[in-house]
């Protein structure tokens, strides 16, 4: 039997909530892996009865009463939220039980007793105000698992994966701060992930240029010679299917995307533009190169609507299912 | 009765006069509008026996005659190519003609005897080696015009319109070049002719930002303050249906699409990816701002291709329909 997935709190005054509940309601109509929240049962229920939503929460004992629990009830592997919680405020005081959450979670799945770690949305802001000294989600679990390299994102819908080498930086940083060692990096740890969690044994990859035209033969640009060539070429000579570097605005139509298996992309709208395009609701932010499998929807806390009850669980729904898929492949 | 619309000749060595023949032939089959090639009859007709295809290709003495002879043959408006064409290879002593077939066209829709100019692709290395000493296509056909401002491209397909600000610039000059008034230039010319050419009374206009999250608040760059606010704010001033600075990966899905009639863009691969990435033959490059229509295919002379009738007359005969479209709109 699968192991189900752990799904941790997120921001407490962010929509996190709502969608956990949603999450679980979607089960009784259709297929959603089982899963339980690393969170407090009481202001789940709490909120269920705010939004006049019928849901059940129920604590467990442990990850693996989940199985048992889910057909019925929300399984909350409980966790104390000390302070109150003002739904679109964020408050530091909060900050430790975030953090718990996401512990928690990294020790199941790193005990075996989870399948994979899904995480809501955080707040950074409210996290470094109590304490929290990572730049962020990602970088935090990378600690946690006391990984050797740094993990690679990578964005996916059903069409389309892509992994951005460069991610939150100003447009005019780019250029200087892409290096033929990030995009090596990008493409190992991806085409391992690839092979191990999505099951294709040769991963084809496509690398994207940076410049309009791939730098249409200098004329436009030089990284495409300087950075990105010499990475393919070293890459090829590993014996990776990388291919490249292409222009970015002929690399995601339907017949480009039967090419390859995922887009390395050289900046973070070159690679979201084409995903959010495709599908904007159902986009999910996998974590490569941890020892577990970690996957979130790919928006944030949404304060400016949380605890209106419309907030959308389909990034968080495609997330719990892609894990699962992911931690099902992993156990072949 | 509605004009015939002028197709150049384009690059000889190239694509454009198999797409010429395509277009007509597809008339046979569906509607196209009325257009007349300026060109070659011979090289046309050659070219036609070349690759088995059933085109008969007929002389006019005027573009007057174009409408009775369309439906039973190509009507070519004519122009003698002096020297021998060897597709695949374009020559600078073809160059003389390449622009004739260019100031025809432009001097039949201003002197009223052509609804638009449709222009098949040139190679400006080809033009340049000849003598033609402007950056481009656009360049040239603003100098025939003596167009008072920089002419604006528009790219369409029909789920999306988008305008680069700036465009061919390596990627690590558009932060530098990008300007207040670049951005306020687009918008008046792109509005003025979605109203005139495109019948849209008061056209909504979305302005991506720059960087990743439109700078998230000066967090990720400050373009979006410095430089593309403040030309919102003035055309708003003016009373243009602006908005933004939005994050460019949330503009383009079908959602957000409904919400503005144009997306003006900051650079090249911010508005081409979604355009190419949701309908990658049908494209249309648009030039605003000049006196007459006109419009072209989005795609180069395909040299590599050249005479084998393999190429996709798609994105020539939505430039085609776009043209009789927009003249309808005018003259109305």
């Amino acid at each position: 039997m699968a192991k189900p997935l752990a799904l941790t709190m997120g921001e407490p005054a962010g929509i996190g909530g709502e969608l956990t509940l949603l999450a679980w309601r979607e089960s009784q109509r259709d297929s959603v892996p089982t899963f339980f929240a690393v969170d407090d049962a009481r202001r789940l229920s709490d909120l269920a009865a705010r939004l006049d939503w019928q849901v059940a929460v129920r604590e467990i004992q442990s990850p693996e009463q989940a199985e048992e629990i889910f057909p019925n009830a929300l399984p909350v592997w409980p966790l104390a939220v000390s302070e109150e919680v003002t739904l679109g405020k964020p408050d530091a005081a909060t900050a430790s039980s975030v953090i718990a959450s996401i512990e928690h979670a990294v020790g199941a799945v790193k005990t075996g007793r989870a399948g994979a770690v899904v995480t809501n949305p955080i707040q950074k802001s409210a996290l470094a105000a109590g304490g929290f000294n990572h730049p962020g989600h990602t970088e935090f679990l990378a600690a946690l698992d006391e990984a050797p390299h740094p993990p690679v994102m990578m964005l996916a819908i059903d069409e389309l994966k892509v992994v951005p080498v460069t991610i939150h930086l100003p447009l005019r940083q780019v250029a200087d701060q892409l290096t033929t060692a990030a995009i090596v990096h990008g493409v190992t740890v991806t085409a391992a992930a690839l092979t191990r969690d999505f099951g294709i044994a040769s991963p084809r990859i496509a690398v994207s240029g940076l410049n309009p035209h791939a730098g249409e033969g200098g004329l436009l640009g030089h990284e495409e010679e300087t950075i990105i060539e010499p990475a393919i070429e070293a890459l090829v000579d590993q014996g990776y299917q990388v291919s490249g570097p292409y222009p970015a605005d002929s690399l995601f139509h339907e017949a480009a995307r039967r090419g390859y298996d995922v887009a390395i992309c050289m900046y973070h709208d070159q690679a979201l533009i084409p995903l959010k395009t495709l599908d904007y609701h159902n986009g999910v932010n996998v974590t490569l190169g941890l020892s577990f499998i970690r996957t979130s929807p790919d928006h944030g806390t949404a304060l400016d609507i949380a605890g209106r009850g419309t907030a959308d669980p389909r990034s968080l729904l495609a997330a719990l299912r892609m894990a699962a898929r992911m931690a099902e492949q992993r156990a072949h």
